[in-house]
């Protein structure tokens, strides 16, 4: 999916919510245990309450890698799943991956064209070519780490190379990278204020922005900072929402906390 | 393993080599295509040929991945064989991974718990939280990303940061992380002579140096700047063995490419 067919996803459904998809299997409730594959069918019946209020969904990987040929069965599976069924949901692989160009090259195949994911989130230690494995496809993006939304987000990221911050370097280095374009970058929200100098460097991008409620990062700073005339913004919600109730309603009550968001992101999306 | 049981195998086999095995279907021998499971077949081969000259294996997880489910029963098949037919053989998983506490956790148990790997390789950039995880269990270890041997090494690594490369930040702030001494390092043996100011910052760690022959550094440099009286280094070697051949004899082959390569260790080894 391209950015402008993102944004017109986000004009027509009100929302730039991306719903995150971390599903532990000792959290899911309980009688889905005796399904085949109760990791898929709990990611469905949320996907099914959700995609109303949402534009994306992000599998994190590592949830998924942690239950081994199963995991990855049920990855397939809720993959193949929004392709089929909502296939204007734009799809993000929380991966944080990132190594020599030959080895990218191989997780970018794998998660962007074997898996058909729209995006895959990439750590940037490595340096060029260790991204642009990721830049090559049409219609695809790599979601670049910025500035995260964790405490050891300041042990490097915010350390200050020739007078700026990493994270700002990491921002300007990276435009000049091939097929540029194809980048969007992770923003913890905890940070708002920082959207603004962020906003200077790239003006266009979109941001995934991970950290809004439960990491304490406030949706009305994120945007006043942060939004373009093109949004420019996927604001992520995982555990509040997924895990909002254990009982058999667990589904409907995780819709019903994403259209509050859903609402909220409207009002900010008035002021546009 | 720990490094101590690490050292005496190095020292028994005269070795301090680890075999990459970053296998692509596209480039095993043709006639492995048949079996069940070609990519469990050719590691077997390798291992069984190459066992003897080496103290480490190292899957590269981007190309089990690539193949999906496969991929992943391939990737148990064969850490499971190491444990069985070598258990004195220390299992480097090749993951690059790195993500916030919950999620670096489920990466952790995936790897060092349930695959059971000695270690796994980590990236630095989300800082404290995003590697404690992978330090919390015995006789495991993370090695951490330092100076990669790749041309975008110099777009972050070597940045200046008060004074300093990035790269010798993260090995300072790292020694403070809880649990350290389970940390291991990756150098890029392309730039062997930054080897002794990095032995001044940690000058007992494990090294893991990839990047000797193929990409042009120098064993014997790699040993004068960086070799410990307990060695601390595992080089690693995986292209020019694995794929030395592609006649039915590539195991044998490559078995001799890495007893020319341990011949090399026990020179160096001598000189200690």
């Amino acid at each position: 999916m391209s950015p402008q067919e993102l944004t017109e996803q986000i004009f027509k459904k009100q929302s730039f919510l991306c719903v995150g998809l971390d599903v532990d299997i000792d959290r899911i409730p309980t009688y889905l245990l005796s399904e085949d594959d109760p990791i898929f069918e709990f990611n469905r019946a949320i996907i099914d309450a959700t995609h109303k209020f949402c534009v994306a969904y992000k599998p994190n990987i590592a949830f998924y890698e942690a239950n081994g040929v199963e995991g990855w069965q049920a990855l397939e599976k809720t993959i193949n799943y929004l392709h089929h069924e909502y296939p204007e949901i734009y799809t993000i692989a929380d991966a944080k991956r990132g190594d020599i160009g030959n080895t990218s090259r191989m997780y970018a195949k794998t998660f962007l064209q074997d898996l058909g994911f729209d995006s895959v989130t990439v750590a940037p230690y490595m340096g060029k070519d260790s991204v642009e494995p990721f830049l090559e496809f049409d219609n695809r993006q790599a979601i670049l780490l910025a500035l995260t939304s964790n405490e050891g987000a300041f042990d490097f990221q915010t350390q200050q190379i020739d007078g700026e911050e990493l994270y700002k370097k990491v921002l300007k280095t990276s435009k000049t990278w091939k097929n540029s374009e194809n980048l969007m970058y992770v923003v913890g929200a905890t940070k708002a204020e920082f959207l603004k100098e962020i906003r200077e460097i790239i003006p266009e991008n979109f941001l995934l922005v991970p950290g809004v409620g439960a990491q304490g990062g406030k949706l009305e700073d994120v945007c006043k900072y942060g939004m373009t005339k093109n949004v420019g913004l996927l604001v992520n919600s995982s555990r509040k929402i997924i895990y909002a109730s254990e009982s058999s309603n667990f589904a409907e009550i995780a819709g019903a906390k994403a259209e509050v968001l859903q609402q909220q992101m409207a009002e900010e999306l008035r002021k546009l």
